[in-house]
């Protein structure tokens, strides 16, 4: 391993490459600490912090008070110009001395007047000395120490902001008491995403979407095993219309609207339960804050041997309220943080077992609050919105499923319920009144299948793998789709779906 | 909540389709148990277990042999014709009572003759007798219990398969001393991939596939935040060719590459550390078994503070390591399955500290073999195998970086090496002789990207949101991307990438 000791050596020597700078090239580089961590240093200790400058004070013609961020995090850092009384004998008389800024430059005590014109969000290095706050910084999220400055490294420079992040983070609370503070189109919020994420409700948000992605498939890969299925195909996944075209070398394909008919295969194939998290995509041309054309979907499929589809249900909605729970609590801080800036309480109220509602019940529930709804189709969103209204009042709970949709409002390979094959073994889970995840038994024997899919006239050979699979031993089955996005939305009911993809896509935005 | 309860009867009561179907239906369902938990029961149980027949064997005219799998699990039942010595006196006398096979027929000891006829890979639910076994049966996971059937219930009966999973299934030594054996070609395995699925190097390779994501999400998701990038962009994703174009609206678009541009945009967006696990796409005509048109890229960017470019190797070394050491540990039967099935050692060797070669001394290690490389280009596929073979041979070890790629082999937004602008600060992680990531500093000043988008002679405008991107005060970052399936392939040493992409995509192959 000699050999090998020498080749890093090398590698050391010829791309060694670190930014530090320090003023005296003899000593060691200080030790780079991250805000969050700053509490564990003691007063006095040198440190080097990479950070935005959240905010610049400039305090009479001879201190400058910086507000140096890290991502959630603040720290207060003091720079305190040299004055001809503080200069130590052996250092330069202070002079102006005129820099400028740009990245590499390294401003010191004697660039005062040049640091006070440092633009907000610059990412800069700053080293100086830790020492304790004479009374605490409440603006800062460490509010006990903060940094006597001895220099600041330019990395990269911000030029002037397409907005303010201080006008899209005001509470509602603040924006009660003051109605004239500016406000930030969603629209030119998205076009600059890249600064947008840096603003508390951008960020607290895309936390708790981080975490969400964590905990289902910490859930589920307990027990499932994980795939990935290809997001080109040759038809449409589910022989639908709404599909994206491809370009695909001399053919056409088709950019699949969920991994159905892929999940259903794994399943054929003996995996007994699977999971996948990906993409989804539908040409659908709707503009609201429900839909986007390209969505994450958290898609399962298992087995059911002895279980029926209400059983499945259960089972999904053990895992649905796990994950809520772990955001819930995981994230308070953020959900926090959002709630304050929105307004709206994001708290969501869950029972301990399902309520699963009948369909015919839930129209029941709906005609009896004045809605003109039919038994035999789909509900709409305005119904589906007052249905949870009154599901949360009768049973207190933000989240239930409704079973048994009519035949009407289901795919093809959605299982017929025996007593009534007018109706399917299916389910909607609705959140704070909004679909998150359609689910089912499917259908497993061929026959059936082949007769749905004649029955909703699609073309067979557009399909035909997938009803090959079905001529070799199907177990019976069934699973969901649960859109990741609208999940985020409901439980930070941030109310457009818009916030909670991070560059988001939909008919008129294909940008950044 | 009695009102909930009631629904909830409600439910059980319209819904319930369990398929149980016991002779006696006033008794209670027989337990559901699962082909591994069986051990855990004891002699006389009687048990309900759900499974493909792997294997069915007739003994005589009134015995059958019949071997149960789930998943990778296995165990014999035996069903033992009633003969009119073995009749209870209250129950029919034997008689030949023809059945027509198909879903929900359920055959009791009275057809034995039609049991008979059950084909290979049907799906069906046993009920019977647990019974220690006279001898271990080898053949079968489950080695000292077997199952005295009462009944099998057709689920979904098999028709002929396309090919048998046994002639997918011989070892290597198997073939050595039987070389008549049957072989079957991979495109016929694909084209049938559900059934394909079923075979033990197949589900073994998609065991270590999930495990491979499983891992790499662990290590990556104790500092990296998740994010899910868009597959819909309007430009290429790094302003090249080889993208798949879409129809989108009244526009068009291209489907990513990578995600390359985003996640720095996250790390401009102050998330510090973030990683992604999505498709690419890349539409290229590569007709080899290291090419796929869609795969699965495991992305990662963050910031670099102080460190250099090889520090970041450092990280992602022993991000790498933990994977493959974890799956190597947790996936030792999978990979030793499919070691017996391949005949090829598939283990992977790794020193503790990454072996950084600096491509200059790899060049010269090629070189010194005879090969011609240019220290100013990229090497090829077989330059890379011979230095894997060479650095094998000289570090013990099967994974290493080639660092500091000349200016011509890496993408615009690479930073180039302080000392030499004609290298880059970057590198390839090649494992076993086949590059599974590449990685760089970016670029983060905006004048030296739109510098070096020039240069290259990309369209600015193609690119104006990335661009702009760097003038709101940037990070010093870096990160990588490494192809998920080409990992498992070199873990596996199945030497194909089609075998580990579970429905796979290249310029000949969109189905199913």
């Amino acid at each position: 391993m000699e050999e090998a000791q020498k080749a890093m050596e090398h590698v050391k020597i010829s791309t060694h490459t670190r930014t530090t700078t320090t003023t005296n090239a003899t000593t060691e580089p200080t030790p780079v600490v991250s805000i969050s961590a700053l509490t564990e240093h003691k007063e006095g200790d040198v440190v080097s912090i990479y950070g935005f400058i959240s905010a610049l004070r400039a305090v009479g013609t001879n201190k400058v008070f910086i507000v140096l961020r890290q991502g959630a995090t603040t720290v207060q850092a003091i720079l305190a110009g040299q004055t001809a009384a503080s200069a130590a004998p052996d250092t330069e008389a202070p002079k102006k001395e005129q820099k400028e800024l740009r990245s590499r430059t390294v401003l010191t005590r004697r660039n005062i007047q040049d640091i006070k014109t440092v633009p907000q969000e610059t990412y800069v290095r700053v080293e100086g000395r830790l020492s304790e706050c004479a009374r605490p910084v409440k603006s800062c999220t460490v509010s006990t120490k903060e940094i006597q400055v001895d220099q600041i490294e330019i990395v990269s420079l911000a030029e002037a902001l397409p907005f303010q992040l201080k006008d899209v983070s005001w509470t509602e609370e603040e924006r009660r008491t003051n109605t004239t503070l500016p406000t930030v189109a969603l629209s030119k919020r998205l076009d600059h995403r890249y600064i947008d994420l840096r603003a508390t409700e951008t960020r607290s948000i895309f936390k708790v979407y981080s975490s969400t992605l964590h905990f289902f498939r910490e859930y589920l890969s307990r027990e499932f095993t994980e795939i990935r299925t290809p997001k080109i195909i040759e038809g449409a996944s589910e022989g639908g219309a709404d599909v994206f075209t491809i370009a695909y070398f001399k053919e056409t394909a088709s950019l699949s609207q969920s991994p159905q008919i892929y999940k259903q295969m794994a399943i054929i194939g003996g995996l007994e339960k699977v999971f996948e998290i990906g993409p989804c995509f539908r040409a659908e041309n709707s503009n609201t804050g429900r839909h986007l054309t390209e969505f994450t979907g958290v898609d399962l499929e298992m087995e059911l041997k002895d279980l029926s589809y209400i059983d499945l249900a259960k089972e999904i909605y053990q895992m649905l309220r796990y994950v809520i729970l772990q955001v819930q609590e995981h994230r308070q801080e953020e959900l926090r943080a959002i709630a304050a800036i929105t307004g709206v309480d994001n708290q969501t109220v869950l029972t301990e077992d399902l309520v699963a509602i009948p369909f015919h019940e839930g129209i029941d529930l709906l005609r009896g609050a004045g809605r003109s709804c039919s038994y035999s189709e789909d509900i709409g969103t305005e119904d589906e919105r007052e249905l949870g209204r009154l599901v949360r009042e009768k049973y207190q709970t933000d989240l239930f499923a409704l079973v048994g949709y009519p035949i009407s409002a289901r795919p093809f390979y959605t299982s017929l319920c025996p007593e009534d094959a007018n109706y399917t073994q299916s389910f909607d889970f609705i959140m704070k009144g909004e679909e998150i995840s359609s689910g089912a038994e499917r259908i497993h024997q061929k026959e059936v299948l082949v007769e749905r899919i004649r029955a909703k006239g699609i073309d067979l050979a557009t399909i035909q793998d997938y009803i090959d699979a079905f001529s070799f031993g199907v177990p019976r089955h069934g699973g969901c789709g649960i859109g990741l996005e609208r999940v985020v939305k409901l439980l930070t009911a941030t109310g457009d779906i818009h916030k909670c993809s991070m560059f988001p896509r939909d008919p008129s935005r294909l940008r950044p």
